[in-house]
């Protein structure tokens, strides 16, 4: 030991610091060891492997809950429970489309979320082709009358995913924009950026007294071949979507506890969603995000007793409209939350991370950065926003912090068959859970007092 | 015009060539203009657009024939015709399969051809696990009853597609090897490279006297989830595969032809086949091998009538068994072919080339190094064999050249609904025109006699 450093070892003793801080643990080492992480990983491919598919308020989804339990619990995590909520129930049926005539042949579809249905006999009639959302828009009122709308557009890859945003009006309001014109049916090119003929599904959404007609997507193979077909004629097609309304079902919140040693300090909340669509096995979409929130809550519980309560929060039904998060927010809301924020991108390599922190806690930002940059995340100039989970709670002022994923590959895989455990990157996972981990402690063992915020943009 | 170049062509005026050799155009010169070609792109376009799938036997191949003899004709081939033939039709039906008990979910399958069918009502059975084909060989006689069987193996990506051949035995030959032990039905790992959950079909062959069962594909993801799962414990499956045999149907090769200037010189035969499975549009698979072949005849036709005629043939049926293959070899074995080659690997780089020519017209060979070298394509020690449909032909001493396409994505995309047009790359496509607009003049207007060869392996 050099004397400079007795020196300062000794200064730093004579310093007034909170008891917590002098057993808090390192978020640089506790980041480090994450780099080696496989707790992620294996909730991942138990998750996908034992239960496959996830679809909201289903037996598939309870199942999901109850092998939940059982594996938060056998992780050492305390007041593990399930918070049930109901919900409106939506289940996919047939769905095959072909075209007619001289060009006969079958397109690959799959129903949007809410799709109403054809009826069993289907619905044959000419397509109206739609090559962006501001044609749609343009038609005029009745002139969609008798025929199956077709909309396209221009999503292209990109990093932080904003196309989805842009681009994602089609799948959305596209049907009901349709539907208010008097089309009977609707196709979209999916909101994806893959090559493969899985089409994407995804929620689209009604205007309060309109009738859900029957909505899906073609792949992208799909959609440019009806393109092609379009430019040499009008074209004709026969489509069989069948999903059903089920009335109302059960969903649930899947609850998990690191007890802080400071009640009065409030509770960090971490989480992603535990429900998929039904077409894949949820992996990227969220297994991996479920995985990554426990992961880290796990690492920063077994380094020690953390300040500030973190609950880990495994959503039910997000993918249908986000109603675990709704349900989240209305039954805590006399908690007092000091940061909720969720993985819900996948987990390919985080790049950037915004936050959204009361004054008195920006330092939290400033060791974030300097414990992220190593793991190549810089520090973004945005205001934290949530998602679909943790936006309701968000909006009651409580801050967040946004660990961004790479967006590149997130939309071939996004709401298709294709969502399946081959496409989690193990190297790029444990990178997420570093980052994860780090996080999580910095925030749990924070000395700072943290308050509220004004909530982020889309909160 | 220099003096020195004045010389060379007086020189060259007192060589005694024969008399087709002072018109015969440049191959140099008409590989290169085919590098800027977009004849193959516009046929491989218009079949994969206004046929789509073409199922042999079936209405879709008669429309492609139809199709396909407008085409030609349009491009100024003579002799345009259909030659018919008789073929056993099998067609695809219901095909769906279900993992059951504590993992409940559905795997993605697709009957291989000439797949049995388990009835209306399915079978429900224990998976009996072998990881390779070596394994299934290896269990005892019986031991399979009531069972359906799993094959995996370890195929991946090679440039010269020689794992197809290898691993692809679990297709051709594992059902019948399964069913011999008493199996109840089949599924194999996908013969195929990639991660989407479209599975690869292919047909699948059965001895003499061996009722067909129901033979599926599993894509990789779906058997790597059912590899994960009998690591578990037992898996029992509920399979639903109805595909039918339909009797006796109808196909045909379509022919069309440049005329040669000498009838005694014989014929050049280049081609592809016309039928695809039924899954995707078959695009790589093969309707680039007709474009090619259609696209180097019609530069040569254009560039002045080549010495000997060039025979396009679109063969029929051959996913199936190469029914085209051996009708077109049965009808046409009294006619003198110096040379038949087909393109049927997809449209990637060509980057070799193997010759199977007699002792006196290897300077065929040499020619050929000298015009594709500039195209990165490399002369290769091999015999050159044939496929599938030049085979029955090739089986009678008639000599070949092969021109090897890249492999590396070939079985990402071969058999399975992701064959589709935007699979072809346009430039890639035009350096196969290229080579094989070369490789036709500089047959079609050899001087030499070109006699008959001891056929290749494979043949």
């Amino acid at each position: 030991m050099t004397k400079r450093f007795l020196l300062a070892a000794v200064a730093a003793l004579a310093l007034p610091l909170p008891a917590f801080a002098q057993t808090a643990p390192d978020p640089a080492a506790l980041r480090d060891a994450a780099l080696k992480d496989d707790i992620a990983w294996d909730i991942t491919e138990g998750l996908t492997t034992e239960i496959g598919q996830r679809l909201a308020a289903t037996e598939a989804e309870a199942r999901a809950r109850a092998w939940s339990v059982a594996k938060l619990e056998a992780m050492g995590f305390r007041n593990v429970r399930i918070e049930t909520f109901k919900m409106p129930v939506w289940v996919r049926g047939e769905e095959t489309a072909e075209v007619l005539g001289p060009h006969a042949q079958k397109l690959t579809i799959t129903a949007l979320g809410r799709s109403g249905s054809t009826g069993p006999k289907g619905v044959e009639a000419e397509i109206a082709y739609f090559p962006t959302m501001a044609d749609l828009q343009a038609a005029p009122a009745g002139s969609l009358t008798g025929k199956i709308a077709f909309i396209s557009h221009s999503m292209v890859a990109t990093q932080d995913g904003s196309h989805y945003g842009v681009f994602g009006a089609a799948r959305r309001s596209g049907p009901q924009i349709a539907a208010s014109k008097g089309a009977v049916a609707v196709l979209i090119r999916s909101i994806g950026t893959d090559y493969h003929r899985n089409p994407h599904t995804g929620g689209t959404n009604w205007a309060e007294g309109t009738k859900p007609i029957a909505a899906a997507a073609l792949s992208l193979p799909d959609a440019e071949q009806l393109q092609r077909l379009l430019k040499r004629g009008p074209v004709r097609m026969r489509l069989l979507i069948t999903p059903q309304f089920k009335g109302e079902g059960e969903s649930g919140n899947v609850i998990a506890e690191v007890p802080g040693s400071d009640p009065d300090a409030g509770i960090v909340l971490i989480g992603g969603h535990l429900d998929s669509w039904d077409i894949g096995t949820g992996a990227i979409d969220d297994a991996t995000g479920v995985a990554i929130a426990a992961a880290a809550a796990k690492r920063v519980m077994d380094a020690g007793q953390p300040r500030r309560t973190i609950r880990v929060v495994w959503f039910g039904a997000e993918e249908p409209g986000g109603f675990g998060g709704e349900a989240y927010a209305k039954a805590h809301a006399n908690e007092r939350h000091v940061l909720a924020t969720e993985s819900d991108f996948g987990a390919d390599r985080i790049w950037k991370f915004d936050v959204n922190l009361p004054e008195g806690a920006k330092g939290i930002g400033d060791r974030l950065a300097t414990v992220l940059g190593p793991l190549g995340i810089s520090r973004g100039n945005a205001v934290a926003g949530g998602g679909t989970d943790v936006g309701p709670i968000l909006r009651t002022g409580v801050p967040s912090i946004s660990l961004h994923q790479s967006g590149l590959r997130y939309f071939d895989y996004h709401h298709t068959p294709d969502d399946t455990l081959d496409k989690v990157d193990p190297e790029q996972l444990r990178q997420n859970v570093a980052a994860w981990t780090a996080m999580t402690a910095i925030v749990a063992n924070a000395p700072e007092d943290i308050g509220t915020v004004r909530p982020g943009r889309g909160e």
